[in-house]
This record gives C-alpha cells, sequence and structure tokens, in this order.
C-alpha cells in the first residue's frame, strides 16, 4: 500500500462483525480469509456484547481481548439490544463516533434504511439472498472500505520521507 | 436487480460531484460513463454552489435543474465555502443529513480524517496519484455505492408479490 519504508509497520486493520448468526458469520470470514487484505476479525453474537466490546466493559475490560476497531459490520435484527440501538448508541457518543459502521442486513424495509442513515450509519447494506452474489458484495465491502477508504486513524504517515530518516 | 416486474421502474440514480477541478472531474467523468451502471452526474465547482444545488436557492430554484442527489463525492480544498463547511452544514440538517457524502480529496492529513469522520462523512478516501490505482479506487466506489450499498429512498419494494398484483 505504497508504504515507503520496512520500517513503517502499519497496524493490521480491525473488523467487529455483530451477527447473531453463526451461518452468516462464517460466510463472511470465510470470505474475508480469501482476501488478499490481512485483517484481524472479531466476532460479537448480541448487540449487549459488542456494546460491552466496545466500552471494554466486563470480559473484554482489557485492552486486548478488545481493539477498537477499524469498521463495524452490524447486523440489525439481533436479541436483546437490537442492531437499531447499538447504532444509535456509537453514533452518539463522541468517542466512537468516528468508527465506520456498515449495517447489513436482510431488512430492506426503508423504515429502517432511513431510519439507520438518521442515526448516522456509515453505509446501509441488504444482504443478497444469491450465494455468488454474497461473496461478490463482500468482496466489494472489503474492497471499498480496507483498500480504498480511509480509516480514522489507519493513515500513512503524512510525510514518509521524514520518518524514514528517523 | 432482482426486480420481479417491469412495470416496477427504479429512478436513475443521481451522483453530485463537488470538485473544482476541471481535470478532475473529467476524470471522474469518463470512468463513470465506462460503468455498466447508469448513474446521472451533477457537477458542482465550489462550496457555495453545492449549497445553492442542496437548498435549491438561485439558478438551482427549481426541482428539476437539482435532483436530490443519492451520493455525494465532496472535494475537500474548494474555493470559498470548503468542503469541510459544506460536509458539516449538510450533517448538521436533518432533511439533507441521510445523503451519503465520500470525501474524495488529496488531503491525508489525519486532522481532517478525524474532523470528517466526526462530522458524519459516510467514507474519506485520499485521491491515488498513481493513475491505474485512481481507475480502480473510481470503479470500486461506484460499485460499492450503486451496487452493493442501499442508498436511502432507492429500495426496491419491500413487497415485490404485493405490488405485482396491484
Amino acid at each position: 500500500m505504497m508504504l515507503s519504508s520496512a520500517s513503517l509497520i502499519q497496524p493490521i486493520p480491525s473488523l467487529l462483525v455483530v451477527e447473531d448468526s453463526n451461518e452468516d458469520f462464517e460466510a463472511l470470514q470465510r470470505f474475508l480469509r480469501r482476501s488478499p487484505i490481512a485483517i484481524t476479525i472479531q466476532h460479537c453474537m448480541t448487540g449487549d456484547q459488542a456494546l460491552a466490546f466496545l466500552y471494554r466493559t466486563g470480559r473484554y475490560s482489557d485492552h486486548e481481548s478488545a481493539p477498537r476497531p477499524g469498521l463495524i459490520v452490524l447486523d440489525l435484527n439481533l436479541p436483546g439490544t437490537d442492531g437499531r440501538e447499538v447504532l444509535r448508541r456509537i453514533k452518539q457518543d463522541d468517542s466512537l463516533k468516528t468508527i465506520p459502521v456498515v449495517v447489513f442486513t436482510t431488512s430492506n424495509n426503508p423504515k429502517d434504511v432511513e431510519d439507520c442513515y438518521q442515526y448516522g450509519v456509515n453505509s446501509y447494506i441488504v444482504k443478497p439472498i444469491n450465494f455468488a452474489q454474497l461473496k461478490r458484495d463482500i468482496q466489494i465491502l472489503i474492497d471499498y472500505w480496507f483498500e480504498v477508504a480511509t480509516l480514522p486513524g489507519s493513515q500513512k504517515p503524512p510525510s514518509p520521507q521524514a520518518s524514514d530518516a528517523q
């Protein structure tokens, strides 16, 4: 990725997937593993678990078990605190709101789409039912967010030449 | 796109590009024209022109000359009202904030990236200098936002069967 020196170590980007279906998570994980981009994947199965992860409470009270994600992929329909509430909590919190959140859901209800963009979702994707399209969509999602877009805190040093000289 | 009936006409998605460099706009437009997705492209060269377009004031006072964009691609460094201010205005306005805004800029200043995500940008892209990478990034940008993501107001009808029966 245009690194000018091997000494400029970039952190491996981290993805938090909030998804109660193990089947859907495993499909996502399988595609991610085939991707040439090395990404650390974390998985939470409920909204409450995701909030504990993000606020580092309970079982996630140390930094290593809960690194700040570069991107969150969030299902909407979750047991307990649902994805809509998780999204609202993230986007109302100044310390979390800069983490991009992509809603990835079976719901194509226009109210869900509108509400999520009102709450500040970065992007909304309706999970395709067709397997080939699901695979293609996940690939484009990964390419877009981890290769094309710049995530907060992931920038290359603004002046690589200066860094090389250190 | 999984339409169950030819009678369900989808509106052509509209992209507003706010870019003061004609050269950069023309490159973007050239790639867009090669894309298989039909997209209406609008171009504003300054931040003030973009705000007039979005609020339909001055030369944009009728609906036809200023359709509500499905996506905004926004340069940061613009003469007059700059891209940061245009972004803030859009994301503080309940009627405009749901339009996804992608910042597309030469600035890889970490403060710009952080500030834009704080203001609610949907995504931040640093323009690559390399031509082949620029072409690839624009293609992924288009595929992601117009094929993979669901934009507000662009949903397929929630119940195609019911629509067919009408």
